[in-house]
């Protein structure tokens, strides 16, 4: 197990899907920084099951409660815990995947790993857990706004459909116009239609969520091994259901010749150095170089379906497995805040450690 | 800066390609390991320079010594410092790039995070960096070997030419078969027949390695961070030119529905359980399943050209600036044992990771 | 701020003493541990206040609540969120201290630091955190348990007076005879007399704690660094108001000559390799050989004492300050549990990394 | 094994007593320091042996070489790689040990731990390793320099001869002024008198070395477990040799009551803030305080005697064993070097990481 996360500002999350709660501690927050509860609990609302009806119609409240770290309303540099109390956690029967293997969940690894799991709702393994992210996502915000760094990511495709144009075509102040979390109306509405259909027919359907950062000073990535864009590939590669990140050109990239690829230097009439493209996706060598940072992340479709599907149980055997209860048909809207979550603590981290580079 | 990688099995690498040359440091090898320098030389002269005439025909020895860390044929617990001589390191002008930004390289990063670089030739934010990455891999392997695990990478796609069929139907034994490093001899002519066309324009092209690992037993991987897939994925993604990483179905995985993507488990004639699909990409939950693990990664070409390209000077001014010297036309055959090692590394340590998860 | 302690068996402790309360989150416990709380519980009983006429007669319960990480009575490998809420939080009137900078505490350096602090009660620099850390402990003695290893503290001295003879002299069994925590009976009645004469007189006295370790196997302990005593030292000197470490011979041990100090090696009856002496405290070259591990840990008088003291306020004005409430005048009985603690994570933390030592 | 040490200015180590040699890469360090050769081959010069009567014979010259990191005279932000070559490597004949194991040494234990060990004149765990540090140690002096942080330690005691005074009547100037490092002449002498007549009795002697560090800034070190102290603390116990670190007050401290132990702050006519006595050390709740830091370590006698031990074989049969070759009769002179070069390396880590103590 490795339940923390970053080197200077770092997270460790603790919690089981259907114990006590999910927790997180924030270690390393610099002291100073003005944080409410209203604004964890804003982020928590962006994740939890329930908002509309391309979700799953769990009710879950996600209530946070500061257990330490903030005082008069400021953050002390002392570390802050905050924990998520599970509502309802004993009210379910989970016999049914108490001795079964989910098709494409982890009951099986963590049963070969540990000799033992938690069986209800997926226990540790359940993205409940990332609750706990996004509720520490919201503290390094601050660290972020306070230096003038904007997060922002989108649902750019479900199944097949996708987004038509590119981040900087899009008014990135409509993800939350809608439930999918698309800044594209059209594409939203296309997009929900199919979740809707896919929900109907007892299935799950994955997709893409883009990721932009804007605001990025030059200079924040540690190579050659913590290059920016390799924590933030690692942190997104964290999240349950991903399957693939990149970054500036991508996957895409491998088609275009080194001539149409590179990204030529020039200086901007404010005497900014700036870069005609942004095929590098606002980082070079591992560090950011002042561009727009953005990225691409695929999730699986949900591995629960309620269709019956045939797997084993713990004893080899086969069996027939359908799944139950309220979930979801696409994790996208929601994955939304926790891919914010997840780049709001990569650069809350790297901004701390880039203060080590020189010497006064 | 951080150059470590790995928490049992640790790597620090140093060295800039134009000191006096490129080193690492192995932290948390297990005693008792047979390791000859001969196996880290083999390692090394597959990635140097001066193969075949798809490469850079820069010649570089690469003569690996070992500083410290081996005793009579075997590892011993202790630290294993590994150094290769640069050659000729002072014999180049750089006068051309000491104050030019070359666009898509990391001169500008590098100025801007620490104030100042070592220009000649990239420094630290060379390829070059990577041999050392090889030459600690080359003992890894050894620790996969001892247990059975099995690291293969080929190249699986120059710019628009890709092998057409999956790794399940290649012999994987063909890889060393011909010098773009392809398992199907068909496609491998088609990229090399592009990668010259490209040399010959001055031109450069990227492409998609592969990596396949077999053997592995399931357990391995320490969620909720540091999922199997998320260590690797960040392995890729420090390595030069990496623009994206996906693993099992990746991106193409978005597109299908959950009832079509999951894996559905069954129990074969010799008692082992086991995948009817493997969209999982042999790692479920973070943690391996003992599947096949499989994925991919998405290379840019390569920065360097020999064409005039626009930039600036750091002062801001703009200039043309053509590439000097000996380049690779296309890194991807280069990158393949670059892969294997940072594959091997990866497992390395979470094999010796694994081993804390239950009591006796 | 750096909250978490050990590499593998890793605890992130949190909570200021009149916050919502104390916490620590355990990650990289094994699975397959039988935990209960009345464990833990029993182990922040021996810590807690108001136990004897010795310590503090304020009255805090410390009850325990488990948040995550157990199931079924077992340990899964997942992290253990351990709670201690704290009463009355909010009845106390610390404005006396709000500004001020008491003598030989932490105000001062905090706010120097981090420009502000959570001022009641010494926030998060009250020995009141060390609660989370005997929680920890507790499950930490369950893997040491389990390995047979058997952790053993006691007061060695207070003020000037001290156990007339070594450990190996004494019966350990008796440490929780008396409330000083000293096996040694007469010597106890006298510390006993020496800390309520102390107390009487509104002043405050220090004193040492032993440390023994029995029953470890040889081979614990990282060189070069992480030596076994020094991490048990670093350990130690993490304790609030310890001021000093030493093992086996420590200081004493530099007024002999090597034909004196060495430990020559035999092999006893039952053909285990012992040594005749033992001035390496069972340790040497920073691994155990099997030998009892035993150290010495110096603590400072209390600095909280009830007469006026000369100091300054944040102003740096000078002004006159006593403390007020209920204060321990020797914090050694209660430190004893605390040691336990420490060095049973630090033995956890060892079992568990030497596991990587070799191969199989 | 482990062999980095710090957390943003991380050193690793490598290297055996009679392998090819002794190197060091220092990740971290921040770009833009002036730093020699001349410099880090000055620290060298204090450590390596020959330097008096009063120290072993042995010659070696201990010439270091950069292998990166340096460019211009200057650092970049890239990992600094040292190497010192050992000489005459495989000229001596180490038979007699190779299935000896040796009093109060590491033999034993590293055998138990590794199955396996460099028996060449201890290997890894010889004190050579600490060539390495002290290398590090003078980089790290370039960035204490630069804030106006000094050093210094000296020997306070050899056996039962000790300085009289405290180090505040000391001049510190003095330290070099004689073979032993004592810097006060008379005791200087009589230190001398006692190693000359302990290397003429075949036999070695043990003493402590004090640490004294000026000009720290408020705000240094980082609790709750990387207390200032306790990193020095678990620094000095990285050395070989070492039994016990006080600092402040120490184990003294524990005979005075807390009315005596407090050190009252003052604001002095610059309006520095100051306390009267300094029982902390200069350390408060884990954080400098601005006044001197100051710290002793205790060292065991060599363990290496010329005269013949009892002791046991691999076998674990019990033989008769003698010293060969030229050894230290005192560590002490030598260690002053080791015990500054850990200091140092312990007060750089610290002051770039309270660099992320608060927002800006």
């Amino acid at each position: 197990m490795s339940n923390s996360f970053g080197t200077l500002f770092r997270i460790t999350t603790f919690g089981e899907s259907h114990g006590p709660g999910i927790g997180v501690v924030i270690d390393g927050c610099p002291a100073g920084l003005a944080v409410e509860v209203a604004d964890i609990q804003a982020a928590l609302d962006r994740r939890r099951p329930g908002q509309s009806d391309l979700t799953t119609p769990r009710k879950e409240a996600d209530q946070v409660e500061v257990l330490s770290g903030l005082f008069q309303g400021y953050t002390t540099g002392t570390p802050i815990g905050l924990f998520i109390r599970n509502q309802d956690q004993a009210s379910h029967d989970y016999s049914h995947i108490e001795h079964a293997y989910r098709p494409s969940h982890a009951d099986y690894t963590y049963d070969q790993k540990y000799g033992r799991r938690d069986y209800r709702g997926g226990g540790r393994s359940s993205a409940r857990e990332t609750a706990a992210r996004v509720a520490a996502g919201a503290v390094a915000h601050k660290l972020l706004a306070h230096y003038g760094i904007r997060v922002s990511s989108y649902v750019a495709q479900v199944g097949a459909v996708q987004v038509p144009v590119g981040y900087q075509e899009l008014d990135l102040s409509l993800i939350e116009s809608n439930p999918v979390r698309c800044p594209h109306p059209e594409t939203a509405e296309r997009m929900a239609e199919l979740i809707r259909q896919t929900r109907d027919r007892q299935d799950t359907v994955g997709g893409i969520v883009a990721g932009v950062v804007q605001g990025v000073p030059a200079g924040l990535g540690e190579p050659v091994f913590d290059r920016l864009h390799a924590e933030l590939g690692r942190a997104m590669l964290s999240i349950n259901a991903v399957k693939g990140f990149e970054y500036g050109s991508g996957f895409g990239g491998t088609l275009l010749f080194g001539s149409e690829h590179n990204d030529t230097f020039y200086t901007d009439e404010q005497g900014q150095v700036r870069t005609r493209t942004n095929h590098s996706g606002g980082i070079q060598g591992g560090i950011s170089n002042g561009q727009d940072i953005y990225f691409r992340v695929a999730f699986k479709p949900v591995a629960t379906i309620l269709q019956p599907q045939a797997t084993i149980n713990d004893q080899g055997e086969e069996i027939m497995l359908a799944g139950r209860g309220r979930h979801d048909p696409c994790v996208l809207p929601r994955a939304v805040p926790i891919v914010d979550a997840m780049t709001t603590l990569v650069l809350a981290d790297m901004l701390l450690r880039a203060r080590a580079n020189k010497v006064d």
